[in-house]
């Protein structure tokens, strides 16, 4: 008797050969050089072991503005900073294993064709006009794969650059890489059966978060100064989260979404977004107003026509905050953070109330169903045919029942009418503020943990996928880190769910050292631009260094 | 044996009784004052008949800019215009059988209010200060019933006013009547198991058209001086271009639907949206600009943050033409029109070049697929306990099978590259024009012909239907009226498709003598400001008198 290897093995181990045989081989370090798994924190690994030239360090360490406009002078070159970049990123998979696709040399030729263009004509190509920009893997890239993690998606190279990337391109931007994703986007850990799970590089204990998970860990590893991520339910804003790094979650119609590959693609009930990712405002800024000011409306029929926006805030801002929803307690590291923003928010004579979140447990339960409405037929279809086995956190895909659309539109009623109650709870707040105006903003977690240790991500993201499901704009900001002596374990468990009692056993100080602190930051629909002016008005209240 | 009446018979004859119990009886004209049916052009009977006094025509023949400025210098007042319209209301609909909800003495009391309001403060409350305003029936009404033809939805008032209602109450509108509509608003002619058929009051042998025929039929009757419809696949622009009106769809998510009676409710595939209806394209405009200058994103959470825009107008327009899609050719008035409005264009020297509508049938089938996706589970749902039976039209929601979630996920994914397809093309229609710029505007039929014969209405919304599924704003503009003699039938039929020969077949000049011919304009998504510039260049270059 001969056992056969499972069909989706054999694709998955000739993909991740192909992918590991992309690297430029002069940019790897030797194995030897790399860390023991043990070593949980890299984000200063490549610094403190020289890896780079200090030219590379300086350039790496740049914001998005910084690196434009040092091209621009040609203090930097294109090429130059795309080497800088592509090194890093390199090193940085070595360390996290964020990558899925890799395409330097075609980062290197563009770059080479822009130092021509600004020789030639003086002029630089677009505001983006040599910046190093990662995707993540969903985004399509001419000639390349979009796996998204679903094994039989590989060696299926796409024939259109999405209009996102397109866009980019027009811009000036330098695509070099895609980072890896969990199966079908649809996990908030980044793993699958191509390219595996990728770590946190805050603590490689942990996983990086999902589904922008390694996305999230290039960025925080500076292998990119700005990418881009999606989210349906928190996928931008969890792995964020997790490295504390900046992300802005869109309202549907803000930025293009056509010609990217979707895990569940058809549903609209729940519209998947993109957003960028940075350690820095201004790059996020940079990326969104670049964007926007290209009219992508002209090249994306589902994009708004509503162009970037001056706004002004009000000196002292009306906050709303909440630390709990009721459901899942955020572990000690989260409440301690957001026991800092408060407190720095208050000390700032900014108006601060509580929010009601009583009912977002419901809202999240009812994202979920529209997740699984059609029965998971999508991803058994793909799955299915090499026998690619579900993970535990996607095994309600395979159980699943086709809805059927009468249930549908229940659902979809239902939602409206939530929508609508929200909105007005919104409005009403203007009954508890000093100043008689509704909120600005919600301020809360983005998870109730500080990091999730790999493969162990515990089902609830209701802090989360409550603003796709009303599709209201949020931020993530980072605070601090997860410290073991000041965050011990709660003594007692709250109880309040299942949910809730399996994050408090689970809750490991020790294990969680070092993981990241981040908060949430929620604005009405479309007010993108408010949302990132209020993230920096929180981030310059906290601490520089994490 | 005892026969008994079916339960729908029953209810329906006691709704009927008891709406037409709530007309004032003074403001009812005498059965035997009222035309014979033979009389097919009612349009002038009022003012011929002298059955209103020369201040009632007066106010009743006014927009609604005038009307509200009258109110604002007190040369008229509210209760005054109220009572204008109530009559000729009462009238329209005695010549036409337009209402189904009737609370004259709410909108007079309503307008005595505003006039004591107004004496007291010296202000008006609003920029809609005083004009009376019909809805169709489907907006809910405080204290009233929003059947939308559905006989089981008798008798149960509804508790909350919807928000656009709340919104007009709050600028100072003055409501007193609602509109027929057909069953679930889903034909294109308004008949139903309660109230009956709506006539068309240019040729009362002619449908007013659907869904919104009743609102159109009280318009074109001057029995409100503007309205609000809806439409999800033509139901604004079918039954204002059977009544010669203006009416302008707008894109979802500009105007506020939420608190409306749907007839598929939670059908998200295609959005319903509530658009004016109005002789004027000033009280249009007042409309518009009046609702979302009241940030209605506030009040309901599916409108955009898009404040109404000054937008200038080229000196000279790129419009694309389609006289015939291919599938139905127009009957000889609706191409007579086409041919009269490009004829002005070209003379005003707008650059006009042809649009390929190659694809509308495709989308028209798609959009058709959407609404029956539940199977008919809805309205069989409404229907089925009082044995209220099907119109022929509405077969097919009896006939439908659920399609199932991975069958609507297959076609929102379809509808996605549908959308991008007509993007491109309309951006691509660059090339074939005189300034290198894309077009403006489409300018193409609403419908192949210039009314329906009463319960005649053939099975085609294609010329509508298709910018539903890509949510263009589209608007329609009176151009002429059909005439025996300039129209005479054409020699042989086109033959393009079954509905192409019925209609070529069902064409009777002289019965379709004095109908409407009107002509559709078609902006990009979201342009509902440029529609109505645009309308008003189109316009002024036609006669004047209709």
């Amino acid at each position: 008797m001969t056992v056969t290897e499972p069909t989706y093995k054999t694709i998955a181990a000739k993909k991740l050969k192909e992918r590991d045989e992309k690297f430029i081989k002069e940019w790897l370090i030797a194995e030897d050089q790399l860390p023991d798994q043990s070593v949980k924190d890299v984000t200063k690994f490549i610094e403190k072991n020289n890896l780079l030239t200090p030219s590379e360090v300086e350039i790496t360490e740049s914001d998005a503005p910084t690196i434009v406009g040092n091209i621009k002078s040609k203090k930097w070159r294109a090429v130059q900073v795309m080497e800088a970049f592509g090194k890093r990123a390199t090193i940085a998979h070595q360390l996290t294993n964020c990558l899925s696709e890799i395409f330097f040399e075609e980062g290197l030729q563009t770059a080479k064709e822009l130092d021509e263009y600004q020789d030639k004509t003086g002029e630089t190509k677009g505001p983006l006009h040599g910046l190093p920009f990662s995707v993540k893997d969903n985004f399509n890239v001419k000639g390349h794969d979009s796996t998204i993690g679903m094994v039989n998606l590989s060696f299926k190279k796409v024939d259109n650059d999405a209009v996102l990337v397109d866009l980019l391109r027009k811009l000036g931007a330098v695509l070099y890489v895609k980072t890896n994703v969990p199966v079908a986007m649809m996990m908030p850990e980044t793993n699958n059966h191509i390219f595996g799970n990728t770590t946190n590089p805050m603590n490689r204990a942990l996983s990086a978060g999902g589904s922008s998970g390694g996305e999230c860990a290039l960025i925080r590893m500076k292998g990119a100064p700005i990418g881009v991520g999606s989210d349906i339910g928190g996928s931008l804003r969890i792995p964020a989260s997790f490295q504390n790094l900046y992300t802005l979650r869109p309202s549907f119609g803000r930025f293009p979404t056509y010609g990217c590959t979707s895990g569940l693609p058809g549903l609209e009930s729940v519209n998947s977004v993109n957003g960028p990712i940075s350690t820095s405002l201004e790059s996020m800024e940079l990326y969104c107003k670049s964007i926007i000011d290209s009219e992508p409306w002209l090249h994306d029929g589902k994009v708004i026509e509503l162009p970037w926006r001056d706004v002004e805030l009000p000196s002292k801002l009306n906050i709303a905050v909440l630390v709990d929803d009721g459901y899942v307690r955020p572990t000690p590291p989260i409440r301690r953070g957001m026991k800092i923003a408060i407190d720095k928010l208050k000390e700032a004579g900014h108006d601060i109330i509580e929010w009601d979140g009583s009912d977002h447990v419901e809202m999240a339960k009812i994202i979920g169903k529209f997740f699984l409405s059609d029965g998971g037929h999508h991803i058994k279809q793909i799955t299915e045919p090499t026998g690619e086995p579900f993970f535990e956190y996607m095994k309600g895909y395979e159980s699943a029942q086709d809805l059927g659309v009468p249930g549908l539109w229940k659902l979809h009623a239902e939602r409206t009418s939530m929508m609508k109650k929200f909105l007005d709870k919104w409005n009403n707040t203007s009954s508890k503020t000093a100043n008689g105006k509704p909120i600005d903003a919600i301020i809360m977690p983005a998870t109730p943990f500080a990091g999730s240790p790999n493969h162990k991500f515990r089902d609830y993201v209701g802090y989360t996928s409550p603003f796709n499901l009303v599709d209201y704009s949020a931020g993530i900001i980072p605070v601090t880190r997860a410290d073991k002596d000041l965050d011990p374990k709660d003594p007692v468990c709250t109880n309040y769910s299942n949910s809730d009692k399996m994050i408090w056993e689970d809750y490991d100080p020790e294990e969680t050292h070092g993981g990241a602190v981040s908060i949430q930051i929620v604005g009405r629909r479309l007010q993108e631009e408010k949302v990132i002016k209020m993230m920096k008005v929180v981030s310059s209240l906290l601490d520089d260094e994490i």
